[in-house]
């Protein structure tokens, strides 16, 4: 371990591991469900996804602790349809629940071409693009979503009823660069807000609403108010959309049913999560799909940037190869991170 | 047929259909094709999205005149996976691929509870949500895409490099209102930016950027640029995401290989399509689901409006009212429009 940048500390992605492995085993999981919650968070770390990796031992933590979080679940795979799948996840920890859904729904998909599993009974499952990953790594595209404890308004409407709910796409290039697309439908995160409102600055009046869901450039009435869906009603709509299928087509909780884990961490959240998979396998060959995605990269690529200190990007590009740095020179978590994970890993 | 609105006519819905079905028949079409072109085409003015409407004819009648669309395809479909068809419009009518690849998704979809349909040698294919009605009549979800000619630069690019292609979502609530959301990724569509400039007004900075890229004001230089994307580099990746399933991995044309129809109307556009279709029959009872669909639009339209003139709306509501009110009332067609079926259909 060496110290990084702002105070974080570099540790090695074999050390991460290990630390993680032995906090979840003090916190009470079994082995299997120790391995699949930390793959899902080192790959959030290795991404620079910090909010949505390690980080997260302190309410996962804290939850199962209180009894919020069940450490071992007794998950249930029912096969309604040859293609179809429902999990209830039995209030495990969400990545444990993910990752046995994803591995469902990757299997029936090697066999039918596509399929589906919707997961109820479920947590905070970390970000989507790790389970993208997974899958694109495999050879499948992916449709993936979660539902999330309400913080957004309906359009029109005065008080927060829906999640900012996050909607993930994964399409893969065999031994290349996939394409992975990992977003919530609020213009910005909470945290860019609270950034401004430390910096004393005003904030474009598409970022956030007042209490009353009116529009507003000052940042601490937005902490006080809902965030604003990007595009307005078509926001709106994707983020009803993924709840619809995560939540509702799940079985799950939705919209105000979903518990916040902040105010009662004690409860279960009963989160849903919805998983579409397509073997790409079945649609041509992996030179075929290579030639086709490097194709596609490069004619978005060779656009001229609008500003020359700025390239063109693609969805994904900006993780892999944080991904890839990081393998090689150690990953970047907090201080505080850290202490709580050998707290936990020490006790 | 009686005047409407705005120099518009309203005609009964037996009566378009009538006139549509002679105008297809004239150019060429097959009695079966023409049904399914008629079909989407009246859901579509029944929604009110006349643009996506009848109008139409003025570009397919022109396409298929001039060989750039062919009138009698031979369509073929291909099940690659017991629940993955591809399918290969040979440069049909969209409404007529579009037709025959969701009727081939909700077939295969019945069997397996999931299904995925990939469409390739297509052409516009109409808006979305009329295939989304028709799939969520029978008890299905769906995720239905299409690419399009470009009109939108990469993130931080400089020229058209992809399509401002449209996604669509539907799900079922048996015997009531369904949900449906079909969206293109642009803030706003161009003929908003066309008013504006008649209007001589300014536009938002988010709208659309000049000829190099760069956010613009002024409606003129934005018409001569290109159409910005919802949430900036969230659109971008989701339009990206629609055409890697839409054109990439259903074989078609993508991106920048996508003819432009205005500029080249007498070539094949090989424009693609996926429709993901999801059986809800297999997840629960009607009863079940129609309850939760239900209780889920309550929670939404009971939040108090923000502004008490304008109550919270939730996705299809608009369309699914103006179908109801138009199917009694009669439809609202432009005049031109009017006039250019007639033509088509006395020839």
């Amino acid at each position: 371990m060496t110290t990084g940048k702002n105070g974080n500390t570099l540790i090695s992605e074999s050390e991460l591991r290990d630390l993680g492995k032995r906090a979840f085993q003090s916190l009470g999981l079994s082995d299997k469900d120790v391995k699949d919650v930390v793959d899902i968070l080192v790959i959030a770390d290795l991404f620079g996804l910090s909010t949505h990796g390690f980080s997260r031992i302190e309410s996962y933590g804290a939850r199962l602790k209180v009894g919020g979080i069940n450490p071992r679940p007794n998950i249930t795979i029912d096969q309604v349809a040859p293609a179809m799948i429902k999990v209830d996840g039995d209030n495990g920890v969400g990545p444990v629940v993910g990752m046995r859904t994803l591995e469902a729904a990757m299997e029936a998909a090697s066999q039918f071409g596509i399929a589906v599993a919707f997961a109820r009974g479920s947590n905070h499952f970390g970000p989507i693009s790790p389970y993208s990953l997974i899958a694109a790594d495999q050879g499948f595209a992916s449709i993936i979503g979660s539902n999330a404890t309400t913080t957004i308004a309906p359009w029109g409407g005065s008080d927060a009823r829906l999640g900012n709910s996050p909607l993930g796409f994964g399409v893969p290039n065999p031994g290349g660069k996939h394409f992975l697309l990992d977003m919530a439908m609020s213009v910005v995160a909470r945290a860019k807000i609270r950034n401004a409102f430390k910096r004393g600055e005003q904030i474009p009046d598409t970022w956030g609403t007042d209490a009353k869901g009116n529009p507003t450039t000052d940042p601490k009435t937005a902490l006080d108010g809902f965030l604003l869906p990007i595009g307005g009603h078509k926001g709106y709509g994707l983020a009803l959309m993924v709840d619809l299928f995560a939540g509702l087509l799940s079985n799950a909780g939705y919209l105000t049913h979903i518990q916040s884990w902040q105010d009662e961490p004690d409860e279960p959240q009963n989160l849903g999560h919805f998983f579409i998979l397509i073997d790409t396998k079945r649609l041509g060959s992996s030179q075929w799909l290579s030639e086709r995605m490097i194709d596609f990269a490069n004619i978005l690529m060779d656009s001229p940037p609008a500003d020359s200190d700025k390239p063109v990007i693609v969805p994904g590009m900006i993780e892999l190869a944080k991904l890839e740095q990081q393998r090689k020179a150690g990953i970047e978590i907090s201080t505080e991170t850290l202490q709580l994970l050998k707290q936990y890993a020490d006790t």
